[in-house]
C-alpha cells in the first residue's frame, strides 16, 4: 500500500489543512469504522453524528465542520469531490501492468494497438479493430471487427464489444456488458416475425462508463448514441436509435425503449421504464420506479413509483384503486345530488 | 458495400417501380437523414411530413403515399416488411467468413459438428454436442456438454449454453445470454435453504431469438420450453418451467417467474413482471411496465403501468392512494347519510 | 442413468416405506406427467387431483395423503424437503470430472488450487487467487487477482470474479454473473461526473448462490456483505454496500441500491426495487413488483404492486388516479357541506 503525509495531500490537491501535516494516511476508511492511517469525508450531515468519535485520522469536511473534528483535517467546498479525487491515490495498481499483450489473447494481425495498449489472457480483438494508446482490454473480451477504442479507455474482463462500435477516450466498460448487439427490431409476417436488420452502429463518446452487464443495442438504421459523459449503471438496457445526452447518469435495472431521446444531464434513477419514441429534455430527472411513456414537454422532476404498505393494507387500496374510475363517478353524483338538493 | 439497381430489388422482392430502375443503391437511410445512394421506407404516418423532402435516392411506400413520393419508389403494401427484407442485402459479410473452426477454439473430440459449422477464437464446445450445418458459433462461448443445436442457428460471442439443452435451427443467441443455467429451486429446512436439483432441460423451438444477457432456466422435473419463432429482447429472465408459446414477443427487462404458462403470438411489454405457476391465454398483449399476477382467463390487452407525473403532484396522489381504502369508506358513509336524509 | 431400489431410499433418508420395496427408481417426474420408474412429490394441495392418475411409480408425500396413493410412496413430513435431497441422487455427473486442470485454463504460477479443484478451458485465474479444495471453475471463467474461493464453491461458465473478491465454502456461482465490479460512485464536479474510487471489496459467506447474469458491485469504502446461505436468482444488481443478512432470498430481476442493510431470513419478490441508505428489518417478505423507498420500522408482509386490467378499464382507472389529491380535496368539501347542512 501506498501511503502519504497528510501535508503532501493537502499540497497536492490545494486544501487547506487543519491539524498535524506529519500525519500518515495509507488508505480510507468511514467516519464510523475509521482507523489510524485512514482518511474519511463528512459530506452528509447525517453521519455528522460519527464525527466526535471517529477512529480516523484525517477527514476530508467542510469549513463548517472543521472546529468539531477532533483528528487533523482537510477542509474542502465540496468534500465528496476533494475525497473521490483523494481516494484515486488508494486504487490498487492494475493486475498485470507489466505485461503488454497476454501471450494467450487472440489479436489478429490485421488490428491495430496503441502504444502502452494492454490485452488480457483469452481476450479476441478480430481484424481491422484499432485501439488507441493506453487502453485496456480485460480477460476474455470479445472485440469484433472494425470496433474503434479510444485512448486510456479500460475494458475490463468478459465484455463483449459487437463489429464497427465506436468507443472514445477514457471510457470504462464493465463485466459482462454487451454492446453493439442487434437491435430488437420485427416485423409482422403472415410466416411469423422477420428480422429486420440492424445497420446502425453504437457510438460512445468520452469519459463514459457503461456497467456491469449492461446492453447497448446498434441502431437499426441510424446509430445508437451515448454522447460525453453519460454513465450507466448495472444491468440497463438501451435499445436500438436511442440517444443519451451528455453527462447523463442512469441507475441500475433500467430500460430504454428504441428511438428514445434523451437529453443531456438527465438523472434516471433504478427500476425505470423509458418507453420508445419520446423525448426527455435537458436537466430532467426522473425518480426510481417509474415509466415514462409519453414525450415529456418541460424539465423537471418526475415519477410514478409507489413505496409499499403493508401487504393487508395495500391489498385493501389496490382493490379500490382498480375501481377507481366508478368511485368518482359515485362521487360526482353524490355531488351533482347536493347540489340539486341544495337548489 | 454491395449495390444493386432499383429495378433489380424491384424484380427480386417483386414489388411495383415508380421512376428510375437505374437508380444505384448502396445502402439504407432514413427519410429525414437521407443521402444519395441510400433506401428507406414510410410506414408510419408520424414520418410522413419528411417525404417531401427527402435525400433518399428511392423509398419503399404504402400506394397511397405514391403520388407524393419526390424520388423514385417501391410501391408495398407493407412496406416495413418489404424494408426488412430489402435491408438484408446490405449485412455486412460476417467476419471470419473464410475460416471455419479458429484454431484457439477447443472442441471436443466427442462433439459433431455439421456441414459449414464456424467456431470463433476461445470458443469451448464440449463433449456430445452435435451442431447442425451452417451454425456459428461465437468467440469465447461455452457450449456445454450434451447440447443440440440447430442448422443455421447462430450463436454470438460469450454466450454461455448449458448442459443438454436444445435448440432449433436458424435461430439467433445474442452476445451474454445464458440458456440452461440451473433453476432457482429451493426448498426450506431447519439449517436454510435446501438446493432442489434442476434436472429438466431448456428446450428452444426453430427460428427463435434471445436477447443480450438474457437469461433462461433449465427446468425443475420438466423442460422449460420456447416454442418455435419466439423473439425475446435483452436481460429478460425466464425461469424454470415457463412455456412460451410459438411467435410470442417479450421485450426487454421483462421477467417470467417459474411454471408460467404464456400463450402464442402473445405481445409482452418490456419491464413486465410476470409471476408463476400461472397462464396467459393466446394473443394476448400486455403492455409494458405491468405486473401480472393472477392467470388471464381470455385474451385482451392488459396494463398497471403508471406514467409519470411532476414529483410534487404525484407524491400526493401516491400518498391519498395509501388511504384510498379509507376514503372510499368516507365516500360511502357520506352517501349513507345522504340517502338517509332523503328518506 | 443412475437407479436405485425405493427400499434402498427409504432407509437412506430415513422415510417410512409404503408399498413394494423393491420397485426400480432411475429419475424423476411430475405426478401429472409420471412414467414408469420415476419418483415425484406431492407438496402442494393444488396438485393433489394428479394422485390418483399418476403414472410415476413412486410419490413421496404427506401421512395425510398417503391412503389415496396409487402406487408405491416415502412418506414424509416435508414432502419438497424430502424430494430436494432425493432428486440429487439424479443429477448427471459433472462434465469434465475426470480432468484437474484444463490443458488450455490460463492458471498464474503465483495461484493457489486445493485439492481436486477443477478449471475449465479457457479459464483464467490471475495472481494471488486461493482456490479451496473441490472447488470447480467452469470454462470461459475470469478470477481476478488475489480472489479467495472457499472449498466445494461452484462456479459456472463465463462467470467474472473482480479482484480480492471473498467468496465462502458450498457456494454456487451460475455463468454470466459479475462478482466485485466497480460500484456506481460519482461526484458532480464543473467538468461533469468524476469517478469516486471503489475500494471495498465483496465478501460472500459460505452456502451463497449467484444468479446467471446477476451482478454484485464492490464497496466503495467498506465491503458489500452476503451473509451466509443467502440466495440471489438471476438478473439482479446489488450495488456497494449493500448487505444482505443470513439465509436471504431474492428473486430474478429486483434491484438493491447502494448502502440498503436488508435483515436475515427476508424474501425479496422479483422486480422489487430497494432504494439505497435505508434497512429492512429480519424476516421481512416483500412482494414482487414492490419499491421499498424508505426504512421499514418492522418486519412484516410489504406490497405495492399492482396486477393488470383489461387496458381500457385500467387507463380510466389511472387517469383518476392521477387527479386522486383533488378528487379526496372535493369529497372533503362534499363532507363539509354536508356537516354544515346538518348544523
Amino acid at each position: 500500500m501506498p501511503s502519504f503525509r497528510l501535508a503532501e495531500i493537502a499540497e497536492r490537491f490545494e486544501l487547506p489543512l487543519q491539524g498535524n501535516g506529519a500525519t500518515r494516511i495509507d488508505g480510507v476508511a468511514t467516519l464510523q469504522n475509521g482507523r489510524d492511517g485512514a482518511i474519511g469525508f463528512l459530506a452528509n450531515r447525517q453521519y455528522r453524528r460519527f464525527l466526535p468519535g471517529t477512529a480516523l485520522s484525517a477527514v476530508i469536511l467542510g469549513p463548517s465542520d472543521a472546529p468539531s473534528c477532533p483528528v487533523a483535517a482537510l477542509i474542502s467546498d465540496d468534500p465528496y469531490l476533494s475525497y473521490a479525487r483523494i481516494a484515486a491515490l488508494f486504487i490498487p495498481a492494475e493486475q498485470g501492468g507489466d505485461r503488454a499483450i497476454h501471450s494467450r489473447a487472440v489479436v489478429d494481425p490485421d488490428a491495430s494497438l496503441g502504444a502502452n495498449v494492454r490485452v488480457g489472457a483469452n481476450a479476441v480483438i478480430e481484424r481491422g479493430v484499432v485501439i488507441g494508446s493506453g487502453a485496456v482490454v480485460g480477460a476474455g473480451c470479445v472485440i469484433e471487427a472494425d470496433c474503434a477504442i479510444g485512448a486510456d479507455t479500460h475494458i475490463a474482463s468478459n465484455v463483449t464489444i459487437c463489429r464497427d462500435t465506436r468507443i472514445g477516450a477514457r471510457c470504462r466498460i464493465l463485466p459482462g456488458a454487451v454492446i453493439g448487439s442487434r437491435g430488437f427490431g420485427l416485423a409482422p409476417s403472415k410466416h411469423g416475425w422477420v428480422e429486420v436488420p440492424q445497420l446502425g452502429r453504437v457510438v460512445i463518446g468520452d469519459d463514459c462508463e457503461i456497467g456491469a452487464n449492461t446492453t447497448v443495442d446498434r441502431g437499426a438504421v441510424e446509430d445508437t448514441v451515448i454522447e460525453n459523459g453519460v454513465k450507466l449503471d448495472n444491468l440497463i438496457q438501451v435499445a436500438h436509435n436511442v440517444r443519451l445526452g451528455e453527462h447523463t447518469v442512469v441507475a441500475g435495472c433500467t430500460g430504454i425503449a428504441g428511438t428514445a431521446d434523451i437529453g443531456a444531464r438527465c438523472l434516471i434513477g433504478g427500476a425505470v421504464a423509458v418507453l420508445g419514441h419520446l423525448s426527455i429534455p435537458d436537466g430532467t430527472r426522473i425518480n426510481a420506479g417509474s415509466l415514462v411513456s409519453r414525450t415529456l414537454p418541460e424539465p423537471g422532476n418526475y415519477s410514478s413509483g409507489i413505496p409499499v404498505q403493508a401487504a393487508e393494507v395495500w391489498n385493501k387500496n389496490v382493490a379500490r384503486l382498480r375501481q377507481l374510475s366508478d368511485f368518482v363517478s359515485e362521487m360526482r353524483a353524490i355531488q351533482h345530488n347536493n347540489d340539486d338538493s341544495e337548489d
